[in-house]
C-alpha cells in the first residue's frame, strides 16, 4: 500500500474551530478583519498560531523576518522539507479567508499526518509568511525567506521606512537582520498553498478546485512629468509647459497600449498628484503610478518597453521633462506541472470538479515558484469578492480545499524523486 | 482756475514712510510678506491703518465685513462719495506692493486734499477691502460692500467654514452680520484703484502707466467623474469604468477648446485627485478643478457652454457619471471710459508714457465696476513678478502712480456730472 492510497482526510471540526477563533482576531464592528503586518491584531494572531503549533506537539520555528512555522520531522537523515503555508496578515477591513485559510489548513495537515504516524520522505512545515499584503514591504516574508529581498528594496519600502522600523521592532526584529532570514532553498522539496480564488471563474464554471497554472507578473512604476509653474491667467496657452497634459495623455495612452497590443493583460493608473495643485497655477509636476500585469514573460517585457517609450514620446510632445522610477516587479511564473497533475488527481479522487486558472493576483506561491517546485490550489470565493468584509467561501469548500491539499501532499510524497526534476 | 489746473502732488516722503512701516508688518525672514486675512499680521496692519487715519484727522469708518476706511467730507449736503482703495491683506510669502500700495496712496491723497483745503464736489474715502486674496472668501470685502455677497457663497467658502468663522471672530465680526455690510451704491460717485501690474507689459513697452480697459472674467468649477472601484488585475480592461480616463480626457480637451476656439482666453486644470488613489484599484472617482478666463462677455459665456458639453460627452464616452459643481465666477468687466481718458490725461500732464492694458488678474475694481464708474491704474512690476518676495517696483514708479491717481481724482471732480452717465 502506497501512502496516497490511504483515504486520509483532515479533521473538519478541529479545522473549523481554529478558523472560527482566528476569525475573531482583528475583527471590526462591520464584520471586517484588520490584521495589517505587526499591528496588535496581527501580533495576537501570531501568538495564537504559535500556541496552536506547540499545543499540537509540533516544533516551533521563527526567523529574522518574523515568518513563523510549525515543523514535523520525518525522521530521515538530511531529509528535505516540504512547505505548506500562506499568511495571517490582512488588509485593513478585509475578509476572514484570504491567507488565514491556507495557514490553518496547513497546520491541520501537519497535525493529521503526525497523529496518523505516516512516514513521509520529507519533513513537513507549515509557514505563516510575514506581510503578504504589503503593509510595510510587499511579500516581505517570502522575499526574505527565499533571499529575493534586497537592501535596495528596504531603502524605499512601500509603507515608508519609519513604519517598517516601528513594525519590525514590535516583533523584536530589525532592518539589519532581515536579510539573514534567507533559507537554503536546496533543503526545500516544494511549496504548496491553498487560497481562495478572489475571482469569479470557479463560480462561473461551477467547479470546486482551481489548479493555478500561472501567476501574472506585475510591475510598478512612478512617472513624473516636469513642466513649469506659472500664473494660469497670464502664461501663454500655446507655450506653457503644463505637466498635467503629460500625465493625462499618458493615462489614456497606457490603456490604449494594453487594449490594442496586449488584450490578455491589464494596466492601471490608480493615483495622480499635481504640484502645486492650485486652481490658478499651471502644474509644474504631475506624478502618477502605473502598474501592469501579464501572465506571459515575453509580453510582460514588451509592455515595459512600450510603456516607457510612450511615456517619453508624450513628454517630448508637450515639451516636458520626465522622471521614470521603476519601483519593482514580480515576474510571471508557471507552476510545477507535477504539482498541477497531482492536485487534479487529488480532486478527482474526492469527486470534485477542478479547472486550470491563471492567477491575476500575487501570492507567496509566486515568490516560491522561482526557487522550488510550487503548487497553488484555489477554492471558490462567492462572487469573486475579496479584500472586503463580504469575502465569503462556504465551509464545505474550505474542507474540500484542505482535503485536496492533503491529498496532493500524499500523492507528491509517493513520487518525491520525480517532481523536483520536472520543475 | 479749475481744480485740475493746480499742479497738486502727493507728499513723497510721507508716502514712503508709510510704505516702509507697512512693509515691516508681516515680513518674514526671507523678505516675503505674510498677511492673510485676519492673521495677527493682518490685524496689526489694520490697527496701524486705523491709527494713520485718525492721526491724519480723517474720520474712521468700518463695516460688518471688516472693511476699514478713512473719510473726508466735502461739506456739501447729500454729496456722494468718491472711493479710492485696494487691500492690506496678502498671500502667504507674497510681496510688499500688491494691494498695500493702493491703500496708502489713497490715504496720502486724502491727507493732501485735506491739508490743501481743496473743495471737491464729493466726499473722499480711502478703503481697505477685506480678504482680496481670498484666504477665507475671494473678494470678501468688496463683495459684501457692493451687496454681491450671497448666503450661498458663505456656505462653502474657499478656506472652509470654520476658518471663516474663526477669522471673523478675531476681528469681532460674525457670519450673520456679513451681509449687512452692503453700502448704498447710489451714494458712491466712483471707485479708483492704483495697483502694480503683476505682468510684464509696461516693462516690455517701456511705459510707466497702465490704463486698464478690461478685467478678465474668471469662472471656477469642480468636476468629478464617477466610475467603479475594482481590482486592477482582474476587472476587464474593456468594461471597467475608470474615472481617471474621464479626468484625463477632459484635461486634454479643455486645452483644445481654448486653443482652437478662444485663442485670447485661458484655462487651467491645476488640481486632480483620484479615489481611492491606490496602485491596484481602478479609480472610482476622479475630481479636478477647472478655471477659465476671458475678457469678453460673450466668449466667456460660450466657454461655459463648451466646457460643460465636453465634460458630459467625455463621461458618456467612457461610461462614467459626472458631477459638475459651479464654484462661482466674476464676469468680465469694461472700465469706465471717462476714467480711462482722465488717467491718460493725468499721465500726459506728468510726462509719463501710458498704455491700455487688459488685466488677467482679479481686483476689487472688478467687483466695483459692476456697480459704479470705476478705473484701475497699473504701475510697473519688475519682470511681472508678483505673489512672491521678489515682487518689486522702483520707488519712482510708486510716486508716479500715486500722482496719476491724484490727478485723475482732480480731473474727474471737474467733470463730475459727466462720468456717471458714461458708465
Amino acid at each position: 500500500m502506497t501512502i496516497a492510497d490511504i483515504n486520509l482526510k483532515i479533521n473538519p471540526e478541529r479545522f473549523r474551530k481554529d478558523f472560527n477563533v482566528l476569525s475573531q482576531i482583528g475583527a471590526d464592528s462591520q464584520n471586517g478583519i484588520s490584521r495589517p503586518a505587526f499591528s496588535p491584531a496581527h501580533q495576537e494572531a501570531r501568538n495564537w498560531f504559535r500556541a496552536r503549533i506547540l499545543d499540537a506537539g509540533l516544533q516551533f520555528k521563527t526567523d529574522e523576518a518574523g515568518n513563523q512555522s510549525g515543523f514535523l520531522e520525518c525522521g530521515l537523515n538530511n531529509a528535505p522539507t516540504f512547505l505548506l503555508g500562506s499568511h495571517l496578515d490582512s488588509v485593513i477591513h478585509g475578509g476572514k479567508y484570504d491567507g488565514a485559510l491556507g495557514v490553518i489548513a496547513g497546520l491541520e495537515i501537519l497535525r493529521r499526518v503526525k497523529e496518523t504516524g505516516l512516514a513521509l520522505p520529507f519533513n513537513l512545515e507549515v509557514i505563516d509568511f510575514t506581510d503578504e499584503e504589503g503593509t510595510l514591504v510587499s511579500f516581505l516574508g517570502s522575499f526574505a525567506f527565499t533571499g529575493k529581498l534586497t537592501r535596495k528594496q528596504l531603502q524605499n519600502p512601500r509603507g515608508g521606512k519609519e513604519a517598517l522600523e516601528v513594525g519590525l521592532s514590535k516583533a523584536g526584529l530589525t532592518m539589519e537582520n532581515l536579510l539573514k532570514a534567507r533559507r537554503d532553498m536546496q533543503t526545500i522539496a516544494g511549496y504548496l498553498e491553498l487560497h481562495i480564488e478572489q475571482g469569479p471563474l470557479l463560480e462561473q464554471n461551477n467547479a470546486q478546485i482551481g489548479i493555478v497554472d500561472r501567476i501574472s507578473g506585475i510591475a510598478f512604476y512612478r512617472l513624473s512629468y516636469l513642466g513649469k509653474a506659472e500664473h494660469a491667467g497670464t502664461a501663454s496657452m500655446q507655450n506653457r509647459r503644463d505637466a498635467a497634459l503629460g500625465a493625462s495623455a499618458f493615462t489614456l495612452a497606457a490603456r490604449e497600449i494594453i487594449l490594442e497590443q496586449f488584450p490578455d493583460c491589464y494596466s492601471n493608473v490608480g493615483y495622480v498628484k499635481y504640484q502645486p495643485g492650485l486652481f490658478n497655477v499651471v502644474p509644474e509636476k504631475a506624478t502618477l503610478t502605473l502598474e501592469f500585469r501579464s501572465a506571459d514573460k515575453k509580453e510582460f517585457r514588451r509592455i515595459h518597453t512600450e510603456m516607457i517609450n510612450k511615456s517619453k514620446s508624450i513628454a517630448k510632445k508637450f515639451n516636458l521633462g520626465i522622471e521614470i522610477e521603476f519601483l519593482g516587479e514580480r515576474e510571471p511564473v508557471e507552476l510545477n506541472a507535477t504539482f498541477r497533475k497531482e492536485i487534479h488527481n487529488g480532486a478527482q479522487l474526492l469527486n470534485l470538479k477542478s479547472m486550470p486558472i491563471t492567477s491575476r493576483a500575487g501570492h507567496d506561491a509566486q515568490t516560491m515558484a522561482s526557487f522550488v517546485p510550487t503548487g497553488l490550489i484555489f477554492i471558490h470565493s462567492v462572487k469573486g469578492i475579496s479584500h472586503s468584509p463580504e469575502e465569503f467561501t462556504p465551509w464545505e469548500d474550505c474542507i474540500n480545499g484542505a482535503n485536496v491539499l492533503l491529498q496532493t501532499v500524499l500523492r507528491l510524497s509517493n513520487k518525491y524523486t520525480d517532481f523536483d526534476e520536472k520543475k
